[in-house]
């Protein structure tokens, strides 16, 4: 691997970071599972002792949530490059959310909540994606 | 196209809304005026119906501002490269802001805005410039 | 330089800024200390006029850290290269923390404080490295 190709797959994952989050937080969630390999998995950062496994069952659990007003702010991304089809990453996740409603932007967030995503990314024929997220929770405003 | 000028062409757009964040927390707005082509325009978050058009016209609209110790935080940035002249933008900004004081810093900042820019980016000339940056608001703490 | 060279100088010193950040909330002192040059130097946003001096200086520094939960979210990373060897860097940074307990994650954080790094890179036979690292403060929440 030469240096551009390790700094595009790096670039690669963090796009898909981003891009997870931008999705989630705009309702498309047949895009966000696309994000993963068929069989990828995640778990959230405030339940991250459950793993969610597929395209089609995060899709449901993202169904399922409440009508939220939310925002998934996206930083620190590091990824390290194992090989030209492997890489993992790490990065913060900061969110805050309202309840759905019909008031004029911008609604007023409940606490901001700050966690994190370990993530492990493959290189498929369809181009980098998810294989497997870990969220985790750290710290929260009161 | 080669993958290299694509990951170019967003790195050059992600650095140019870093860029619009940082020049306008030192109030340096002709700087900031220059980011965009000379007919380039931008709507605030908080006043997104309202289109700032022109570079002297962003200046002013800046001028107008009152004295603050402000930090527009930038993330989230994902470039959607279109044509070797061409690409879409979508970033999150979140914004702190305190009366500018005399007093020791750090000042005691008001609520937490939380917003977006949705961006149209044109290769001229000069390099890549904001062509069309429009604000919106989402969320802010109380 | 080429175009490429350019910016791969800048992803080196943007992951240099995220790689500082998430070692120390890790609290992996000694791998932070070798992202700096071994005289490099830093100053903290909260006490900017203390220079913190070479590689075990620095760890020695963090050594005294009460034990904390703690993030460092770095945002708006702008790279200047100057030449092949030396870039400057800027970015913000905004912290949250909480005194570490055994009570389960997230802990309920103190003020969020933003803040700022003026930094200067330089490539050395192990690749690129902070010569130096001058935080500020400017606002937090109350």
């Amino acid at each position: 691997m030469t240096e551009t190709d390790k700094l595009s797959i790096e670039w690669h994952c963090t796009k898909l970071c981003n891009q997870f989050a931008n999705l989630g937080d705009l309702n498309d969630f047949k895009a966000l599972s696309l994000l993963f390999t068929e069989d990828g998995s995640m778990s959230r950062p405030s339940v991250p002792e459950v793993d969610i496994k597929g395209r089609q069952t995060i899709i449901d659990a993202f169904m399922q949530r409440p009508p939220l007003v939310i925002r998934h702010i996206v930083t620190n991304c590091v990824i390290s490059v194992i090989s030209e089809t492997e890489a993992t990453g790490f990065s913060l996740v900061i969110y805050l959310a309202a309840p759905h409603t019909d008031a004029a932007l911008p609604l007023v967030a409940g606490p901001i909540q700050v966690g994190q995503f370990k993530d492990k990314f493959v290189n498929t024929g369809d181009g980098w994606k998810f294989k497997e997220r870990k969220g985790q929770l750290a710290l929260k405003t009161n």
